[in-house]
C-alpha cells in the first residue's frame, strides 16, 4: 500500500486539459461557478471518473459524487473532495489542485486494480468560492447542514440569476438529496494550496492541517456629517471617512499586537460619492481571525473598544457594529489527521509541517458530519485569488501522494475497525 | 435710495410657494437640474418676473435672464443671479436664497416705480450644483467662456440623458446664444448662504465676499496586492486600503499644519469588494483649497510628498496622481465689492465680515467677464448640501436688502461713470 504513487505526467496533463475551460490571457482562471466553462469542466470530470469504473451521483446542489465500489459497499465512501470553480481573477490551483489530485489518486487505485474495503469517492463541491453566489462553501454547507437547500438554491449572482436556475441551465441540477444524512461519506480528505507563505518559508512541500482557525466577519456603518469640503474649517468637521481611516489603522495595529490573530479591512464604501462633500456615511467590513476562539473573542473586544474610542473622539456615530458571520475553530478528526501525518511522513521522509488553515474550505463543513482532514501544499509567495497563483507540479504530486496514502490508511482503519466489531 | 427695503413677508412666501416643487418629507429639497420640479419652478419664476414688467430671455443652456428696462437701455443689465437647482438631498437655501432675494429686490424696485439708469436683470443659472450633470457651475461656465456650448449640451446624467435633450424636454432650450459676448451683463451680484460656520461664530448676519479661494481636485489610484485575509501574515502584506487610510490621515494632518488651507478626502473606492481578499486597487479623490494660489501650490507639494513616502513604506505603488480640476483664486471686482460693503454698512449698521468664499459659485465664472461681487448670509451650524441646511428669514431679508442696496449703488456708479465720459 505504502509504495503506491500517482502518475506525475498524467496528473500534470489533467491541469492542461481541464484548465482550457476558463483560462485567461494572463495565465490565470475565470471559471465562476455554474458558468459555461464550469459546465464543460464538469462534463470532462464525469468522463474521467466514468473511465475509472465509478458511478456518478449529482445532488440537488450540483455536487458531483463519483464513487468507485469497494469490498464492503454497505459503508459510505471515503471522500476526497474540493472544487473546480474559481475567483473571477483567480489561478489554476485553488480548489483545482484538490479535485485533480483526488482524480489522480482514484485513477492510481483503479490502474492498480486495488480493491479497497470501503468505496472511494471523488467529490466536486459546487460554488466553494462564493465569488458568483455568496457566501463561500455554499454547497458543502448545505450538505453539512449549515444552510438549508432553499437558501442554497435561492442565492443569486449580480444579474439576479439563481443557483437553482443556473444548475438547471447547465444540466447539473441532480435529484440526489443534498445532505450528509441522505448521501453520506465515511470521511473527507482534501488537498489544497496553502494560500499563505509558511511552507515556502520553511522549504517544505506539504503541511498536515489539524484544523481551521476561528473566523468572524463584521459589518460596520459610521455616521458623521455631510459638510462642504470648501467651507467647513478643518476643526469643525465630523468627517466620517477620516474617522474610518483611523479605525482601519487601529484595527491593523490591534491584530499586530495580539500574536496569533489577523484583522483586515478590504471592503469600504463612502456616501455621497461627491468630491466636495465630506462623507456622511461610511460602511466597511472587518475580517478577523485567530488561532483559538478565546483569542478571537479577545481580538473582537479590542477592535470594538478601539473603534468606539476613535468614533467618540471624532464626533462620529457607530450606527451598526454587527458580527455577520462566525465560524468557530474547526478541529479536524484525530484519526483522519493521523492518517495524513503517517502518509506525509512516508511520502516526504518526515519533512512536513503541522499547521492550521487560515482560510475556510469545504472541509470545514464536512467536518461537521464526518472525520475530516486536509493536506496543504506549498504555493509561491503565498499568493492566491490572483492570476499569478502558482504551485509546482512536483509539489502537487507530493500532495496527491500524501492524499492517496492517507485515504488507503483510513480505508485500512475502517476495515480493522469494522472487522473487530 | 438707501431707505428702500424689501418686503419681508413676500420674500418669505416666495420660499413656501416655490419650494413646493422638489420638497422632501425630511424638510429638504431634491430638485435636480432639469427635472420636472425644476421645470415647474422655472415656470413659476417666469410668471413672477413677467408681473414686474420684465422681458424674459432663455439662452441655449436654459439660463433665464429676466430684464427690467432702465433709462439707458443701451447698457447691458446689472445682473442679480444664482440657481434654483439643488443637490439630491439638499436644502431650501443653497442657490434658492440667491434667486428669491434677487426676485424680491426686483419686485421692490418695481413696486416703488424706480427708474434705474441701467436695466436690471434677475438670472437663474442652470445646473449650478452639477449633481445631476457634472461638473458644477456648468451653464454660467458656458456663458463665461470656461466651457464650450457643445461641452455643456453633451453632459449627461447617470441614465445617459443629456443636458440638451432635457432642456428640450422641459421646454427651456432657448435660442439666445449662451455667452457674455452675445448676451452681456454690466455686473453680477449674488447672495448665497455661507455654507460655513464663520458668520454664526461671530454672530453676524452678513458677509462681504471679496473673492473665492484657490481650489484643486486630484484623482489618486493605488496598487498593492490582492491577498487572502485569512492566510497572509500581517507583516507580509501590500495592503492597499491600509495604505490609503494612512494617506487620508496624513492629508488631513498636512492641511491642519498649513493655516489657510483645507484638504479633504470624501470619495474612496476599493476593489475587489471581497471581505476576505485584501484590496489590490484603491481610488480616492482629494479636494484641496487655500486662500492663495501660492499656498495651494505649497499644500499640493506637501500632500504628494507625504503620500509618496507612505506608499514607499507600505510597498504600494501610486499608479495615478492627477490634478483633475484647477480653479485659481478669484478676486472679485473692487468697485462691485465696495458697493456691497457700503450697502452692508448701512443695512447692518456696520456689522459684517469681509471674507473669501470656500466654495465655487456661478459668480466665479461671471467674474471672468464682468465686475462681480457676492454677499454671504449666515447659515445654521455651517451645514449645507443637507436637508437640515437652514437660514432664518431675518438673515435672508438682510441679505436681500444688502443686494438691493449694492445694485442700486452700482447703478448710480454706472450712471456717474457714463455721464462723466
Amino acid at each position: 500500500m505504502t509504495s503506491l504513487r500517482v502518475a506525475a505526467a498524467r496528473l500534470a496533463s489533467s491541469f492542461s486539459e481541464s484548465c482550457q475551460w476558463g483560462a485567461t490571457p494572463d495565465g490565470g482562471m475565470n471559471r465562476l461557478s455554474l458558468n459555461d466553462d464550469d459546465r464543460r469542466v464538469r462534463e470532462w470530470f464525469v468522463e474521467q471518473v466514468n473511465a475509472c469504473g465509478c458511478t456518478v451521483k449529482v445532488d440537488q446542489m450540483g455536487n458531483i459524487f463519483a464513487t468507485r465500489p469497494g469490498k464492503n459497499n454497505s459503508l459510505p465512501p471515503i471522500g476526497m473532495g474540493s472544487h473546480l470553480d474559481t475567483q473571477p481573477a483567480g489561478g489554476k490551483y485553488d480548489g483545482i489542485v484538490g479535485v485533480l489530485s483526488a482524480l489522480e489518486a482514484l485513477r492510481t487505485i483503479h490502474d492498480n486494480q486495488l480493491e479497497t474495503y470501503a468505496p472511494i469517492a471523488v467529490v466536486n463541491w459546487t460554488n466553494e468560492e462564493g465569488a458568483r453566489f455568496p457566501p463561500a462553501m455554499l454547497a458543502s454547507g448545505v450538505w453539512g447542514g449549515a444552510f438549508s437547500l432553499e437558501h442554497g438554491h435561492s442565492r443569486s449572482d449580480a444579474s439576479g440569476k439563481t443557483v437553482k436556475s443556473e444548475l438547471e441551465r447547465i444540466g447539473f441540477l441532480g435529484d440526489t438529496e443534498c445532505s450528509y444524512e441522505a448521501d453520506p461519506l465515511s470521511a473527507h480528505f482534501e488537498v489544497h494550496i496553502e494560500q499563505g507563505p509558511a511552507l515556502e518559508a520553511e522549504d517544505l512541500r506539504v503541511g498536515v492541517v489539524t484544523g481551521v482557525q476561528s473566523m468572524n466577519w463584521y459589518n460596520v456603518v459610521l455616521r458623521g456629517r455631510e459638510q462642504h469640503c470648501g467651507t467647513t474649517p478643518m476643526n469643525m468637521r465630523a468627517d466620517t471617512l477620516l474617522c474610518a481611516a483611523k479605525m482601519i489603522q487601529s484595527i491593523n495595529a490591534q491584530a499586530l499586537s495580539l500574536p496569533g490573530s489577523l484583522a483586515s479591512v478590504a471592503v469600504i464604501n463612502s456616501t455621497p460619492q461627491s468630491i466636495n462633500t465630506l462623507a456622511g456615511r461610511v460602511q466597511f467590513n472587518i475580517d478577523a481571525r485567530a488561532s483559538s476562539n478565546e483569542l478571537l473573542a479577545q481580538l473582537e473586544e479590542r477592535l470594538e473598544a478601539a473603534c468606539r474610542e476613535i468614533a467618540g473622539n471624532d464626533g462620529v456615530k457607530i450606527e451598526v457594529w454587527d458580527r455577520i458571520w462566525r465560524c468557530p475553530k474547526t478541529a479536524f478528526d484525530e484519526t483522519a489527521v493521523e492518517m495524513v501525518r503517517r502518509s506525509a511522513r512516508e511520502v516526504e521522509s518526515g519533512k512536513f509541517k503541522e499547521m492550521i488553515s487560515g482560510a475556510g474550505h469545504d472541509s470545514v463543513y464536512t467536518a461537521r458530519k464526518v472525520p475530516t482532514a486536509m493536506i496543504f501544499i506549498r504555493c509561491k509567495d503565498g499568493i492566491s485569488h490572483n492570476p499569478v497563483e502558482y504551485s509546482s507540479q512536483e509539489d502537487i504530486q507530493a500532495g496527491a501522494n500524501v492524499l492517496l496514502g492517507a485515504v488507503l490508511r483510513y480505508d485500512e482503519f475502517l476495515k480493522n475497525n469494522h472487522q473487530s466489531k
